[in-house]
């Protein structure tokens, strides 16, 4: 009998960010014990022949998995609500492992909060040393947005997205960006849904500013025509906010800018609601519960969209899906990196098999699927988390409460190193661009 | 004796937008009766000759001469604070004449207003037919800028600017565009500073949103880099919100989008304090009075940067400094027009003479000049206002009080035509980039 | 019987560029004699009716009529070969009236001429006061293109585009603005068919470099998608260079661009082949006749996709359909403005009647229609050339060689006013964004 | 006495591209044999203390020491002049281990080449897995402008930049990267030195074209106002082609895009002449031979600049200075990176000390140095190269002749992968961000 805590996987093309290189991969106890060629192992190792396969680092799914990962025991704790005051912010860095917090600009009269409270917690994240993260649509633009569709007689899936066309979304980007710009704190910009949002982000990095956009497998596998679909419940599937757009080049700009590091990671924002749940919004859009679903096949859309596609490698694919993800939340290299010491989270990939996605075969309860026939060149074959094989030859093994939550330090040097180094020299950074002049500095 | 009120200009050119033509201008009773070659007119009509002289409409300052003109009995009248009802702008609009309102997004606690009251307050003006003007700042972080600031130890006139960065000035013109735009209300930005803001204006009315951009005479002809200036009270004499720029590059750039009608009109935002009263900050740059000089040679600023300089010819030079005023605030063609009916504004330019700007020779109270020793190609020669010579020569004929307000209708066709046509189609115009999507239309 | 050779246009509203007022226009020896409210003119005057009609100078089409009116009796002789002499075109802008040549950076083997042939052509145009016109496309790029798509077996006529894709256009437009830009020369772009090279002009234009952008009908009203069309005669008849693109926000952004002034003016560059002669290239698209229709429709596609969706005013229509073509090839305001003493070229629009472009009605005589089915709002009712009535209720009333030459002369005001500023100062231009740097001017 | 061919480098933090780690490395016959904390070595072994020290990768310069490196035998042979054959191309790939080739578009009449021969030079690349270097300048642009200014009476250095501004550079690159991009050749742009042209790399990369731009020391470190110096002498130091550019926010830009992924490498272009030789063109600036120092100083430049100004971190210093290049040039991990079995090349950085830059101090043998009186925080304390110590202490001890050339294999996965896989799919990828747009493959 084969010991399931000790694997070798023989033969196959380990895939880390910076490059690829043939070479066995050994497991034990839960880590990567060793990587080369050739390696001897002890008897009774149980052999994974990965032969003319990719492995590569665990996917990290920086929009779901993390936060139910993460925040397993108090679930709403990163979310910041704009009376929490940094001393409970402070408690939640430095006693449970929490380094970074989630805020909102839209769902006005619910989370929606002030510019000046984004200022205030962004100031509060860079003393902690937390990522902030943000929802960017101007709230008040959604709200009356949504009072003129409905007043015009748009009551469909359609108005949804005609309630808060891109530049709403654009605006709190950019609105978000300048706050965090001008307290030095890091931004993480979740669900970036358009292009102009992504340019947003695009501009922003480009200037120096320390922002990161994170695209999901639904902004980059489909878009928001489906809102328009004649039959109701196939529009009201799509239905999620930022809504998808319904211009048709949006995801192949997305996958260019994720392609080219101007957007960093991937997500899915699942959040999944039935048919007959949708169902709540027949006559009214802004009832259709908000979600879609995405978690089982973001893997497989990227890599259709952007590996198959020719647009990224095999390299860029891994630090989109794994490695970045890892590093902004301070995991990395325990998580994100097939290496000597590393968490052995280890996916098996044949990049050669196909698949078609549908909700016929899917592993969710959700009675349909929005990429739904779409064909995926590449399969995961062998999924590995923490040492054990949770998924193989199509079935899952996992045992529920098998999560753990992964205490994570703040002031990750991925993100804090050029902040830490900015706040040194306060001043000197801006105006630099201007060539020469003289600034007199604080004495 | 000449006949004071009839005036024949001889022999000069004829500058208006469009062309310009070698003709006379006949004036008579404080209009511009004949224009043609070798006019006709009664004898003892005051002849002045204007052989190789520039023919051009008179100047319409957008925002000195138009705010002491339109607001003289009612003076903030148009300022809107958040509190003012719809009935009141009504009021103003149909029975005072007033036809444009501004709103402060700077000067927290004063003035600033929030998104929703733009939201409200831009509807408002579109169904009146009003132009919103907006002062673009984003107010929370000026605020906190100034305070960051002095607690640096930063105190001096660069801390005005460095308080209150560009991207400060950008992000708020982009916030007040897409509230313009979501409520179909076309949007005037007030003295556009910075290359970033011009950038937002720019893009904004590329995609097609009504929006008009005014950068000033000192935003044209000198820069931001003079806080830095050795000599406080040097430094001081620039400060004015939003500041000048420390990006040499600034005017030039701003020069480059009026030339391409990027920007539309230029005003001056001229108030003047002298050094005394600026000494005010003397110890702490947030007392400093704002405000600088430039009514006085804005027409030499923009000619010397913007016509000898080659970037725009003399007709781009009236659309700028008087034609698109005049259709913006629905005066046109009575004003902004050398034409038969139009009233007689009429300033005549030798393009070949220079002068040097002085506060030794200026006309202005203050006792510095932002533009000192700039040397301009291009001088007013004589000046007529309502068919009355107000300056020759060097010597200015103005009676106190002589200034009349002019009522303006709204609806503005040169702005409101397009806003009209789009209220008839609310949702078509956005949908069509996106090819081929069929938007259900309201029954 | 009514004079024939007088007409009086009544109660119309008369749209110039600049702005539009109710007046009626007298017509008398193919000129306007006068305009005004309620004119007293001579009995027998033919009077036409227009009112709630718009009255608009008539259509100026750059690429079709223009190439035909002043080409007539020496066809190609402003096509700018690569051995033509300065001497040779000297003759023709100062003998002939020819005051713009064209140049092809595309057809190699054939009309394709060279960089430094391009900089001695466009040099000698700026001599001579002429504009030079390109069709930029890289030529040897298309024929590697073409080359690549035939040996890949992709003969139909989605060939024709692919082997040509925008950036092919968008690098020639590139060069040649460049070129153009270093010898201090107007360029005018013709038929800038897709959004990259219509990118390439908007930034020229923004730099202030004298640069004018031609879209045509066909490139605002349909798109490249018609190239995959199941049906070959129908795909065949879109065919023409550069070809429409199938990026379907091709036309929106094209006319958003028009609207701005980033592009300047209309064409067609009206060739029609009927379905037998596209025929010819059945098998292999580099053998399919290049060209389209669109004279006709023109300016019904224009307004429908441009006043009617809301995206330019009525003003902003006789600016790009006839006025800026009138100026930059000096003939305004003889032509492109209603006004005293212009031609008589007159066209009265009603914006309220509707119809539907259809090969079934056209005047044309091939037998398809790229615009086909298009509903247009706007319809001339009326068409006045030179004095008399050439269209009217649905007929033409054209006599066969009535068309005539008009000699251009050169250095027009609207193109070379800042060119010639620029000769005075060649170097300080360029230097001043980089603020401050003094240069060495020649003595 | 301790043995030279061992080597343990103690508590130093390990900095690579991905991450940095406190860790010991050792290195034992030229490679790194081990790294981890406390690791036990043989005794004799020569011990480094590097406590608060970096451990980096040694730098490679892309434009000097490969050159030197790989090209010292047969020094030409990767300079494509127009008359190579494909297949001399293939014998120095297959069989000398060259894998990349420049070309030249300026250098009228010399070295330049036409775009036909770019053409199928870049074909050849791709078929043999080389990377193509391009010197972008439009040669007749450059030749034309040379003699404009002559003319001009312009003989000083500053008219060695006026002949030649960043259009002219920023064209070139934009003509070499659409031929690249339409053979389907990865591009590699050597010495950006303009704003203009940094923006053509960047966004060709955004549209996912595979082009690498690389800026040098001289333009991160300074600019081009210098050749406006009242001192000649001065002026003529800082002749180089392409430039330096007087816009003095020129080099802060190109740090921006260096920080950000917009550039990938850094090089020197280093190529000295003394004031004597420089000489030559005292009165006609087209004869000061073009080059500047840098190869000394590059890392320090880049690392005040870039580092210790904020921009970047010490991972992203190592991937520009380092890392990238092995990649693009096919020797990673080999070079490029601190790992067990990669090659001994090893820096040893004080980030906390400082230094200044000056001809009095520096190893070069020239007379001046572009960068004097700059002063670099970040000072590196001892170089190991292939497990030599070659500088310590201020001290070189390099053996001439000791540089070694590696044959590098072409196809490199950073460089080749993307392009392979549209090799296979040659018309779907271009076609995709016209959403839904169906190509008739070849069958």
């Amino acid at each position: 009998m084969t010991d399931q805590s000790r694997i070798l996987i023989k033969g196959g093309k380990v895939v880390n960010e910076d490059c690829s290189v043939i070479s066995d991969v050994y497991i034990e106890d839960g880590l990567i014990k060793d990587i080369g060629l050739n390696l001897q192992v002890p008897a009774g190792v149980r052999v994974i022949d990965a032969t003319d396969k990719l492995v590569m680092p665990g996917g990290i799914d920086t929009h779901t998995h993390m936060e139910l990962e993460f925040m397993s025991t108090k679930t709403a704790d990163d979310f910041y609500t704009g009376t929490k005051v940094k001393r409970e912010m402070e408690s939640l860095v430095r006693e449970k492992g929490i380094n970074s917090f989630k805020m909102f600009m839209a769902y006005k009269d619910v989370y929606m909060i002030q510019d000046h409270e984004l200022h205030a917690a962004f100031s509060a994240c860079r003393d902690l040393g937390a990522v902030a993260q943000i929802h960017a649509e101007h709230g008040d633009l959604v709200a009356e947005g949504a009072k003129k569709m409905l007043s015009l007689g748009i009551t469909g899936p359609e108005g949804h997205e005609m309630c808060r066309p891109e530049e709403v979304e654009a605006e709190a980007t950019q609105r978000a960006a300048t706050i965090a710009h001008a307290t030095n704190c890091p931004l993480y910009v979740v669900h970036v849904m358009s292009k102009s949002a992504a340019k947003v982000v695009r501009h922003a990095r480009q200037q120096g500013w320390v922002v990161f956009g994170e695209p999901i497998a639904a902004g980059l596998g489909t878009d928001g025509t489906h809102y328009w679909h004649q039959d109701w419940a196939h529009a009201a599937g799509f239905v999620m906010g930022p809504p998808l757009r319904p211009d048709p080049s949006t995801p192949g700009y997305l996958m260019d800018l994720l392609a080219n590091d101007d957007l960093s990671v991937t997500g899915t924002d699942n959040c999944t609601f039935s048919i007959c749940q949708k169902a709540l919004g027949k006559d009214d859009f802004t009832k259709i519960p908000n979600g879609v679903n995405g978690v089982e096949d973001r893997m497989s859309v990227i890599w259709e969209k952007g590996v198959h596609s020719g647009k990224m490698d095999e390299n860029r694919f891994v630090a989109v899906t794994s490695s970045n993800a890892a590093k902004i939340f301070n995991i990395y290299p325990r998580k994100g990196r097939i290496d000597r010491g590393s968490d052995a989270d280890v996916v098996i990939w044949d990049p050669n098999r196909t698949r078609t996605i549908s909700a016929k075969t899917h592993h969710q309860a959700v009675d349909y699927n929005i990429f739904e026939g779409m064909v995926c060149h590449g399969v995961a074959m062998v999924t590995v988390s923490r040492g054990k094989v949770v998924y193989e030859h199509g079935a899952l093994y996992v045992t529920p409460g098998a999560g753990r939550f992964i205490p994570r330090k703040p002031f990750s040097d991925f993100v804090y190193k050029r902040i830490k180094q900015r706040q040194l020299t306060p001043t000197a950074v801006d105006r630099e661009p201007y060539g020469g002049v003289v600034v007199r500095l604080p004495s």
